[in-house]
């Protein structure tokens, strides 16, 4: 199936957005990128702003489908599905900075002042990612009898540390920092649930 | 003494890209706020880009003094001195969120790409301040004989937990969920240096 303008516009503006932030990132840029008319963007988004809500949808669907369809759901102990889910983010550390950093945590950081509507689709899209890791989460703290901790919490700790080392990235123009990062999250989950998790962490 | 055009034109620049990002803040917004006149501007800096440069080192200078004059360095105990630090960053999670957050993480988080001066000045800040913890964390690691990690590597990790957890706090607009991730990275210095660290997380 061909993509239609909106689809065009969408995915450009995942790239885009993530390459210059979203502030930087004109509607006509967006345009001239995705070769359609200013005519056919303003008949798919009412402004730039609605094009933004519409992107950080289109980013939960896309990498929604990505990590729903991901290897880590198949381990047999929630531990390990959590620790194989971390390996995952850093398997997805690769390639240019524009690549595996995140479109919500970029346009969230500039914009959250700016529009309730892009601050809430951003929340939406990290706190709903967020929530898909609390199942596991959940499970872990009550087979290994860990406390202090709510699913919730951590499963946003996870996402705060992924964005945080995408912004490292950034600064030394260097995905290993993100993947050192990602390593020292990953140390904190088994630190976390040990010594009771032991086992797991070898499944 | 009376602040100049540059001096105000710079914690101008703190508080406006903070609020509203970098791209988001004009030449012209900057001086109607500064109550400079654009001439003035470009008497002291010769772009914007410039300006963005210099509000970094600003920002590293100012939240440099804090930092150096603030309690936690009078800990006798390495650890002690770690975990006071990461106390005082959620005691200065208050207020607005244009308040506590970093103008150097949300500058490079826009900039990375369009700017290699702005991108390595936003370095310079967050990885010079990661590197004013590495002499605690390296006695730290030394008294405690923890192994495999390093005192750069997790001081950076400090600050990527302290980035992520800002960029929760602008999509959910509120400050608790930062203060709860810098409760998590807390949590993980001490599991870190436990059992060994037990005495010194109660002096």
């Amino acid at each position: 199936m061909k993509p239609n303008a909106r689809d065009k516009l969408l995915d450009t503006a995942l790239s885009t957005i993530r390459k210059k932030g979203y502030s930087a990132t004109s509607v006509d840029d967006l345009c001239a990128r995705a070769g359609v008319t200013k005519g056919a963007f303003f008949h798919h988004f009412k402004s730039k702003d609605a094009l933004a809500v519409a992107a950080a949808d289109h980013w939960s669907q896309s990498t929604g489908a990505l990590f729903a369809s991901a290897p880590y759901h198949d381990r047999a102990d929630p531990l390990a599905r959590i620790l194989a889910y971390l390996d995952f983010r850093i398997e997805l550390v690769a390639g240019e900075i524009e690549e595996f950093t995140c479109l919500v945590g970029t346009m969230v950081q500039e914009a959250y002042g700016a529009s309730d509507e892009i601050r809430d689709a951003c929340r939406r899209s990290i706190f709903g990612h967020a929530a898909t890791l609390e199942a596991d989460i959940g499970e872990a703290i009550e087979k290994y009898g860990v406390s202090g901790i709510t699913p919730e919490s951590l499963a946003l700790y996870t996402q705060a540390s992924i964005q945080g080392a995408f912004i490292l990235a950034k600064a030394k123009n260097d995905p290993d920092v993100a993947v050192d990062m990602i390593g020292h999250l990953r140390r904190y989950v088994e630190l976390l649930f040990k010594p009771k998790g032991e086992e797991a962490r070898k499944k």
